[in-house]
């Protein structure tokens, strides 16, 4: 578990891809933020208070979070440098960079020494079991897709948003770096050992109470051909109620695989329904997220109702239209 | 790659089930091993000369092959004193045990004073990429199950030894520890990172002759809650263009779940070419592999005949029927 709340680290970022991760959290876990820190050559912010390490301890910040994940990888001096003032300062450091924070002597030694704790979140728990594929109390709601990218983690956290609105007991729980650091916890799925995937789905959405929903945020896709297994040993652990099938309809081909064209809607969600069924005979695709972002309104509607009338199912936008005709849904359990 | 031939080391394995690995090795690699080591005590034996680890040196042998996985895990006292002993000898050191070797001090810095190599096969080689999904040269075979243990290693090889009996190209890839054994290299794709199962799988069988056949060890089974995405990985990664569905028909529950019933063998078959074939679309169950080792000779003959009926392809018994009806389908390229 990640202390909270986060002081977001956005270095020199040149552009808001360049830190999404702090963005994802700043957009989804606004009143967990401090504030966050830049460098005179950010080129871009998260809209909360500028800040220095000082400023967020004494504002009660507990966590900085490493809010980029360059591709080069490596700590630049001076980031490791403002590591290093933040643990000075009384913080812990959360980071989804593909380099561990440990890896660095410095800022393991200084971390050691000052007693503060070092989030790698894209590296698993230990003690990880082997998936049992037994039933346990509670709720479940996986998101699955067409292809990777297509939109899980966005719909599993604005469907959290609204059932906790509504008053539902819901948590989201996620499995990759992002969503580890706007859930505070999680296991990165895809960094687990392959024997290994179903349980950590197990271990990450426990037994719970009979009218608690877990929205776990799903991974890949079944029909992509370098990361299936991983959505597949997810599936299976992960043991949904009901599902919902994330899409991008500007999307050709999958994803890094330009000679895998992206699968029909329905072949997608037949299989996802079969596998399920393996752990959760009842698992039902419930409705469809569609990312319509590069679409204009009148467009976005008439797919989104082509679709709700093709597969017997609602279709929505979580940013164009909310999600609350899925919720209805998962309120009466049906479609 | 692990040099051969192995001197097997038994220890005290009171049966041949604690020694199942050199048993493996023996008996489908009987050139490829000069001798076994066993302690007085040991109650069984894999019928190759008895030596000590000089005598084994002065024959030629170039590993000692730690040939069995007792499920405490540990390396004895006494197991490390014979270990050492080898190195001293001349020979490198291959395991399969869950405790690595290099995790003993004095096997560790033995090896590195003297320059031997040890190897640990259940873990990964470095440097395994994500799958791509794209086609390449060769063929490709894939044994897979209704379950875990019902028959995928023993099959492959049966089948390597069948088809270059005739003269065909053909090579067992393993992705087991005692496949790996046997074949003296492989990867253990159940011990590798979520994200890199079907990578692991391109690498092991990779670009070849157009008419060479890669015969890929199979894991676990689509139907196993525990394993599965390690077995859609593989399948993906190995883009068999066919397959062998291997049947243990003793079995009513899957391996370790007593809550989860055998799946159809019909179901097995569909699905699994569903999934073969987003990454090979001749992908095609070529025919069935059965252990009838429970059966009298007249009821496993009588159920040989009717899977073959019932599913339209050969079913065969490696052991009690041989696998060559399966070779004349493979080398027909139908069923």
């Amino acid at each position: 578990m990640i202390k909270k709340p986060y002081l977001l680290f956005l270095a020199d970022a040149p552009d808001r891809n360049a830190c999404k991760t702090a963005f994802g959290v700043a957009f989804w876990r606004p009143h967990e933020c401090v504030g966050e820190l830049r460098y005179p050559e950010a080129k871009t912010d998260c809209g909360t208070p500028a800040m220095d390490v000082r400023e967020a301890a004494r504002r009660g910040a507990k966590t900085l979070l490493v809010g980029l994940a360059p591709s080069g990888g490596a700590f630049a001096p001076r980031w490791i440098e403002t590591l290093l003032l933040a643990l000075d300062a009384g913080l812990d450091v959360a980071s989804g960079m593909h380099v561990r924070l440990d890896s660095v002597d410095a800022i393991r030694d200084r971390a050691k020494a000052l007693g503060r704790v070092l989030h790698d979140v894209r590296l698993p728990p230990p003690g990880i079991l082997v998936g049992t594929g037994r039933k346990r109390p509670g709720l479940r709601l996986l998101t699955v897709g067409t292809d990777c990218n297509a939109g899980k983690m966005f719909t599993s956290l604005a469907l959290e948003k609204e059932m906790t609105a509504r008053g539902m007991k819901a948590t989201f729980r996620a499995t990759g770096q992002t969503g580890i650091l706007i859930a505070g916890s999680g296991i990165a799925v895809d960094a687990v050992i392959a024997d290994f995937i179903s349980g950590a789905a197990e271990q990450l959405a426990p037994a719970n109470d009979p009218d608690h929903w877990d929205l776990v945020e799903g991974q890949g896709s079944l029909f992509h051909p370098s990361y299936a297994g991983v959505s597949l040993g997810l599936l299976h652990g992960a043991q949904p109620d009901l599902l919902v099938m994330c899409h991008d309809p500007s999307r050709k081909t999958m994803r890094g695989n330009v000679d895998h064209p992206l699968p029909p809607i329905r072949e997608c969600i037949a299989l996802n329904e079969q596998c399920a069924r393996l752990t959760n005979p009842k698992a039902t695709v419930i409705g469809l997220s569609v990312n319509t972002s590069r679409l204009g309104e009148v467009e976005a509607k008439a797919l989104l109702s082509r679709l709700a009338q093709e597969h017997g199912m609602p279709a929505v936008d979580p940013v164009r239209t909310g999600v609350a005709p899925l919720v209805d849904a998962i309120a009466r359990g049906r479609r």
